[in-house]
């Protein structure tokens, strides 16, 4: 065990944040330094004990803040692309970038400012892009062309709740994401299907309409949005407010990678990784958490610049001693 | 991809042997450079275009058996502990060392003798000790103090099979490990029970009898024996030489590592490992062979010494560029 504890900052005090301060106070060895914030008087009511920082006052926390690693809790379609490259320059970063397309060019950026700086930052992690994407690598590497299907579900997804809230007459809505139980079967079973997105999942979305709206053209507005439900099995629920708020405030995630192979003459080889959380921010916390604890250890180690969780020895991650892992989890 | 393949040594042909032998033929960076083994002969006769050694003709071998790595395919119990560090000065090695009580005396010895030698050596891997073991100190740095319950089967355990073989009047035994659904049940609930070891997993035994045998003191002797059998529910089942090998000719086990814990305030965190093979000497090849990937490449990093999966990070098994899994895999 470290004797001193990790010092960490939060950059972004929303969901994540506060999943990633539960986390901070489940591990011994690591300390909340601060909080970085774009509404610092709604965090600080929040919490009044904790040193909340503005995050244009970029003085003040410089002289204020000494923090070991930023874990930055933003968006990946706002707020990360610029807040990475620049908080990188401050501290070791992690963060949970996951538009996939773009994290080649992310990581590249990353790396870049992270090496002018001399800090470590680890990138898109999470469960996935995190441990989805470590699991996918290590399957694919011992069983090479090992069929790959991640599913997602039960649960709740923030952008395609986000999407269905922006049509017209929609006051609230959640959208749930639903594996469909015969795919999975027929994958558990090593049957290696190509199956198609709408195979793969359906979508449930409560709604909360406004006073006066249509039923009928919202439902019709959700079903047929491109690229977030148009191409899924789609079932529309109108509930009250109140519905919303005893039944929906909760944020449980779920899934699994499969990989499924052959050795072999036709001998049946499969991996399956599943995650399951009552509260999806808490159990992204406690991931990114681990995190800072091994982009502190690159720091000490003086491996600077970008990284991913391919990267990364399991031990890094550990609290616990070399001895006690050789004695206790081999 | 590397463009010179990776040559590979066989050290002991028997089951994993043939499993390894499988999983190099499916990895286009690998190369079958030779075999080594007590009992050439047999092995040449199998294998009419591989170089085979005897293991005792060290000369022999060392002048004519040019391999990155060696991946030592002997028993725990009577062949690794010597074979361990002697190969480990000729060649960087791979081995699934799983007496787990011995793991952190036989890492101190093969750490100094690799060190000394220049070759990088690792052990203990597999799927238990191995991705088990991984995934075992991930979910416990995820979520501190998460109870972890690891469960076998169904599948043949050679160790309970060999046991049971010793008994008078057994002509051959197969043993399978059955897991308790009830259990799994609960655990995956996320109630996190102590589960004694009989809790968790019964063991039926196929035996052919020796001519004449007394079945019923067969059955005592063998359901009565300490460490491998008196602490489980133990059916013994008696089967003719050709049942035996029409119906238990494969080597088919599966497990899974299950992590049970909670984030915030009683909110149910739950990750599940499982693994199932038709063929487990042909799966545990697929995975020594990407370590043996991984071996060569800390040795071209002039790295040294004794490793653990612990201590590899994920990327080092797979044969794809850094590029192709930064875009196509996290």
């Amino acid at each position: 065990m470290a004797a001193k504890k990790t010092r960490i900052a939060i950059v972004g005090y929303g969901n994540v944040g506060r999943g990633v301060r539960a986390a901070i106070a489940a591990n011994s060895d690591m300390r909340l330094q601060g909080i970085i914030s774009r509404n610092p008087e709604r965090v600080r009511a929040e919490l009044p004990d904790v040193p909340i920082f503005r995050a244009d006052d970029e003085k003040r926390w410089r002289a204020r803040l000494k923090a070991d690693v930023a874990i930055l809790c933003g968006g990946s379609a706002e707020d990360l692309p610029d807040q990475g490259p620049y908080f990188a320059r401050f501290f070791c970063t992690v963060d949970s970038f996951d538009t996939h397309a773009d994290i080649p060019d992310y990581y590249k950026k990353m790396n870049a400012v992270a090496r002018r700086a001399g800090t470590a930052c680890i990138i898109s992690t999470g469960w996935d892009p995190g441990t989805f994407s470590l699991e996918r690598v290590l399957a694919d590497a011992f069983f090479p062309g090992a069929s790959q299907y991640t599913f997602w579900g039960r649960g709740v997804s923030q952008g395609h709740s986000d999407a269905a809230r922006r049509v017209q007459g929609v006051k609230d809505a959640r959208q749930y994401t639903i594996p469909i139980k015969s795919a999975i079967d027929e994958v558990r079973s090593g049957s290696r299907p190509r199956l198609a997105a709408r195979a793969k999942h359906k979508r449930r979305v409560y709604v909360v309409p406004a006073p006066g709206a249509d039923y009928e053209s919202i439902a019709h507005a959700i079903k047929t949005m491109p690229k977030y439900y148009a191409d899924y099995e789609t079932e529309v629920i109108f509930i009250t407010a109140n519905e919303m708020k005893r039944s929906h405030a909760a944020y449980p995630h779920a899934g699994f990678v499969l990989s499924s192979s052959q050795t072999g003459r036709g001998n049946k080889a499969l991996i399956e990784y599943r995650c399951e959380w009552d509260s999806n921010p808490e159990a992204t916390g406690g991931i990114l958490v681990a995190h800072a604890r091994a982009a502190h250890r690159l720091r000490r180690e003086r491996r600077t610049g970008a990284f991913t969780i391919l990267d990364l020895p399991a031990a890094y991650f550990s609290p616990r001693s070399a001895r006690d892992l050789l004695a206790n989890f081999v």
